[in-house]
């Protein structure tokens, strides 16, 4: 089993395309698992409701249970058979009759070891381009959820999630590593706030961030940017896809978000006599 | 007087050359706000430490008492004068034997109505590159400050404070339309952060964001980024200097805020059933 140290991690972007073929969306996400484990990585990260077009009216036609719906099965066994952790983007979540858009996290034995519903959903309008109300659809999760990868620690957000800076604050104040967030912008929001966002969800926190898209389908009701990325500590980015069916694989250096830390030590310059995030539920 | 309503604001950013002589710097800000308002502007904004250059050597040298100092004196006369807003970018303040780095604000009466002693002081080390440690010179400032400008009501930082959301979201709790932050980000720092946080500030907290630098002197032992800019409440930059001795005269449309707080409503989106950002002093 692979046990990463804080600097071997080889991850896997894979910004694939989406059908409304659900089992065909599956296999596709194994296959690509299977190349990234054979092009060295350790870590695949999939897109945003990989399984499903994004729709509200097939959401729950397209939902599973977890841990025992056909994906869930599909990912457990990729990430077992090929030792590797697999951050399997989103799935529409069907529980107690509600739909959720939930990440799951699988380790190499193929264990599900975390899962994230999807806290802020996306309900925009902006007349005359995208309007959008996901709530329409969908159940909101209620925690903040990380994982451990070896000795890294892992936060977990979805697209909407990383405009909301308390939530990166509180992964931050957790020791996260690394963010990870699988979305699925559209082309109005992409280019004025994808990059942005997720440039400087990394810098603040002084991260590694993993943002995992779909490919663009321009005949799609809903049509994703694409543009995953990996961003370093720094703010900067180290592999971006264009909007294109295609994989990263990026080697992230844990070395240099240690360097970066001493360097603008923002985390111990934080002013907490003034103001300071809280975990309300865990805060008296 | 002027008493601007929420969409009549021509704001002035004056990127001045500092030198040496503390009475010269002066006397060029005294007259870059004249010229800004026979431009009609209504609101100036200098830059940090406009009456020094950025040594640690001379920051108590060029201190002064606030508000009798010769600065002080000079900002209030040409507010008055020339019935504007002028946000005096920031001066070493001297005050108890200790020096801070403070930004003044002075009404269309020449009235002092806000104090912002920089909070977070620039305290980085990056080898082979900037090394600085404002702490040997400087005493941090305690409080947030924001004043208010007709029916808008503006949020002040200084440089180093603009990399800590908490204090910006403090501001967006407040109810801050606009965040002014004089600043003088090094060359190595200005590519990559400088508009990358000042664009993160404006759109998480759909806000205007002023953002003024001094003018480049290669020839200073601190040799500042300039790129004074204006950012939307998108994040989108409305206007940005270059490296030179400049000013930029901006309409800003708060219209413009309001549509984007309906379009994306992220400030009623904040889960604080999960987090909240605190105002320690204030919270019981």
């Amino acid at each position: 089993m692979t046990s990463p140290t804080s600097t071997d991690i080889r991850a896997a972007v894979l910004q694939l395309s989406v059908t409304a073929d659900k089992s065909a969306n599956i296999a596709i996400a194994v296959k690509r698992i299977q190349l990234a484990k054979s092009n060295g990585c350790t870590l695949a990260v999939l897109p945003e409701c990989f399984t499903t077009p994004y729709d509200n009216a097939l959401f729950r036609k397209y939902a599973e249970i977890i841990p025992d719906g056909e994906t869930c099965k599909a990912l457990s066994q990729a990430a077992k058979s090929n030792k590797m952790y697999v951050v399997g983007g989103s799935i529409p979540e069907l529980c107690d009759n509600k739909v959720y858009n939930t990440c799951t996290v699988w380790d190499p034995n193929g264990n599900l070891i975390a899962k994230h519903r999807k806290v802020h959903l996306f309900d925009v309008n902006i007349p005359g381009s995208t309007c959008f109300k996901e709530s329409n659809a969908m159940s909101p999760g209620n925690t903040l959820n990380t994982f451990q990868m070896g000795t890294l620690k892992v936060g977990l957000g979805i697209c909407h999630d990383m405009r909301f800076s308390e939530m990166a604050a509180l992964y931050q104040k957790q020791g996260c590593d690394l963010l990870i967030y699988p979305g699925a912008f559209c082309t109005e929001l992409g280019p004025p706030h994808w990059s942005l966002l997720i440039r400087f969800r990394a810098l603040e926190n002084q991260t590694f961030v993993i943002a995992a898209s779909p490919a663009r389908d321009t005949k799609s009701s809903y049509v994703a940017w694409g543009h995953s990325m990996v961003v370093d500590p720094w703010g900067k980015i180290v592999e971006e896809a264009n909007e294109k069916d295609m994989d990263l694989y990026v080697d992230l250096d844990f070395t240099l978000r240690e360097n970066i830390k001493r360097q603008i030590p923002t985390g111990t310059q934080r002013r907490t006599d003034i103001y300071d995030t809280i975990d309300v539920k865990n805060t008296k």
